[in-house]
């Protein structure tokens, strides 16, 4: 049977780390300050924003929401976004994603200041993390790099598959995993014999976005398996991995939920403490 | 007998599509001009920055070249680069690497406007490669895509192994092939049973930096050998790979001199190109 990695209790880590840094800052003089821009009012969203609210409180992070009305225009929200930039007392911007259609996300995300850019969505952080340079890495990839540390899993000279190229999950998965110096290779929808090269894998990735797609025939015996995917399937959770059918076949695995899921959040915290102590 | 990718012919045809376009620029009226900043006079660093002006001639691009003394500090050529910057006339910044120690390259690179970084150092262009959006691409593993696309050598699915993860070559690399939808692959110096990983590969790009290392027992019978090493042995030049000993054991392969070397400027012009044209 598997060790289960348990993001739960490895996020809470993070987050009581984070609180004890705000509390050296706040007797410090400093003020920590996130604004949360939620344009819409997607269910989903809403979550994830209350989450990042909650999250704030929690640590001592003061949180500055901004719920716009679904019809807020691209100018409007820029505008929002520049007035955040220059304000001095806000350490951290994230504009929750998705955004309305009529909107372009890859515009908005540009006019957020990388030194306010907390979600890592920017080129320029995007770069700074591919060249090695300081700045804000993209949570989730950089909560997937503290679950595997924190359960002392190695990753230098390790084969390292990362199964999906998304923006937000498998690039910058891959260049953490580099950074790390494991032998990292990338597999996404036109790989062939993919079930091959996952089996290579000594940590595997999968953030693929179908569901339980990853059975035991794409697994090495022992390997390492983190799951990003979060789907629900007759009301229940699952991830991109078939938890059941390779429990008994890996080393260690994170569970959906309860695994990459609470780090996201987590490492959105720590950039916040970053921001603030820049 | 492998096939021979002439990198020396490829290069002038880009040149020559490069020069077409300018023609056609200056026609309606655009001037082209790209500025060429040196500090010291580094004997190798000459060679390349002549190399640059007299391909600039060729294609009808203008070229300002600046040779500053080695004992510029760093705040005068920050001075210069932001003054390059404001001039409408000058379409593409490049300075030439290495400077003197006492001089931080990665603020320079830095302080070049991304709209005028026509070697895609810039962390903001790395980035924008990352995630697919508009802007300059690095200038070597631009060229390498369109040596394997010139040559009709499929990217899509095949396994793509890179050796070596610089900032200007193995990341940028791996990034491009994976866009072309390779299954990617990167290595290096802590990769275990590296001949085994390498042997995985239809396409093996070395960029290593170790004269001929990489022989047959690294390559596939009927691999595509990229070779991005540059070397001098006993006044030969020679690459990462030991071109002899696998020449007859892949499908093709570039050679030293006369592979890679030559698409690096033969894509900073088109970069150049694509500046004036936004």
């Amino acid at each position: 049977m598997a060790r289960i990695i348990d993001g739960k209790m490895i996020s809470q880590q993070i987050k009581d780390e984070c609180k004890e840094e705000v509390a050296v800052l706040t007797e410090q003089g400093k003020h920590i300050c996130l604004a949360v821009v939620q344009v819409g009012a997607d269910p989903a969203s809403s979550i994830y924003v209350n989450n990042k609210k909650k999250a704030c409180a929690y640590i001592g992070i003061e949180s500055l929401a901004y719920e716009l009305p679904e019809e807020t225009t691209q100018e409007e929200l820029l505008a929002l976004v520049e007035e955040l930039n220059e304000r001095e007392d806000v350490n951290g911007i994230l504009v929750q994603l998705p955004l309305p259609a009529h909107i372009d996300e890859d515009k908005v995300i540009q006019t957020i200041s990388p030194l306010k850019d907390v979600d890592g969505f920017h080129p320029a952080s995007v770069g700074a993390m591919c060249i090695g340079q300081p700045g804000f890495l993209s949570c989730t990839p950089a909560g997937i790099i503290q679950l595997l540390k924190r359960s002392d899993v190695e990753i230098e000279g390790k084969e390292c598959v990362v199964i999906g190229r998304s923006n937000i999950v498998g690039k910058p998965m891959a260049l953490l995993l580099l950074r790390e110096n494991g032998t990292v290779t990338v597999c996404h929808s036109r790989t062939r014999n993919l079930k091959e090269v996952a089996k290579r894998a000594d940590i595997l990735i999968a953030a693929i976005g179908k569901p339980r797609m990853i059975n035991h025939e794409y697994i090495k015996e022992g390997a390492v398996v983190i799951d990003v995917g979060i789907h629900r399937e007759n009301g229940k959770m699952c991830g991109d991995v078939d938890f059941d059918d390779v429990v008994d076949h890996v080393s260690a695995i994170t569970p959906v939920p309860g695994g990459v899921g609470p780090m996201t959040i987590a490492m959105l915290m720590r950039n916040c403490v970053e921001s603030a102590k820049r």
